[in-house]
């Protein structure tokens, strides 16, 4: 019952990706993501030092936090555009021939904010850990296969 | 009471701004504040096209695009730290000397962001209409004062 109330959160939470973009051309796409990922680094860094002890655990920073990396999350998606792994970026071009697990990782990514923000909302430390492992667990299974070292 | 519930759905969407910032120095804040723009800069362009019929009204675009504006809308603020008025920057050195004042313009702009996601949640045209209007304005009248020409 627990989980059905979650999924149903997170659902509600997901908004869908446009699929019509607006670039002018790969390089407008590649600033684009770089933009949202850069933000995303921000806010996962901040909540990082809370949860390794480097600063300290602020709940109600925290939530600020989760609750943009979970805004944050979908902004980056659009900019995969065919064609824009040249250029000034870190992706490989083995995104565009695996796009359907490249797609299907950047959901889960997403999922995984929405819930670092639900749990956050509830202030468990138990439960905010977990969800703090998962979405970093998003972040590195990505980053491994589809982002130059 | 309609005015009313809006006021309670506008604060509860709400996130408060972090004033315990992380940056490293004044250029870092300045990246941050000016990739929160640049995200925000695409979503009212699409949106814009949209409400001027340079491109076809797609309501759940337009719904993505508002909503991911509500969330981009609290990103930039925690950029504007003491000393990021020197640097790469379009910034005036006034919105330090007026702070209060930019930072109400700010929550005004965060605000309108809100109602504009609320407003393409109905789906209404008219309710849309008016709140992007009012979201242009808060960008433009914060802009006429403290952005450089």
């Amino acid at each position: 019952m627990k989980n059905k109330i979650l999924a149903l959160a997170v659902s509600a939470l997901l908004i869908p990706t446009v699929n019509a973009h607006n670039f002018e051309d790969a390089n407008d796409a590649i600033d684009y993501r770089k933009a949202g990922f850069s933000l995303i680094r921000y806010q996962f860094g901040d909540m990082a030092a809370m949860m390794k002890g480097k600063k300290e655990f602020e709940l109600t920073v925290f939530q600020t936090r989760a609750a943009n990396l979970a805004a944050l999350a979908k902004i980056p998606h659009e900019g995969f555009i065919a064609g824009s792994d040249k250029g000034d970026t870190e992706a490989l071009a083995k995104i565009w021939s695996n796009k359907a697990d490249f797609d299907t990782k950047m959901t889960t990514f997403q999922e995984n904010a929405v819930k670092l923000d639900l749990a956050a909302q509830t202030g468990d430390k138990k439960q905010i850990k977990q969800a703090f492992g998962n979405t970093g667990k998003s972040c590195k299974g990505c980053h491994d296969m589809y982002k130059k070292d």
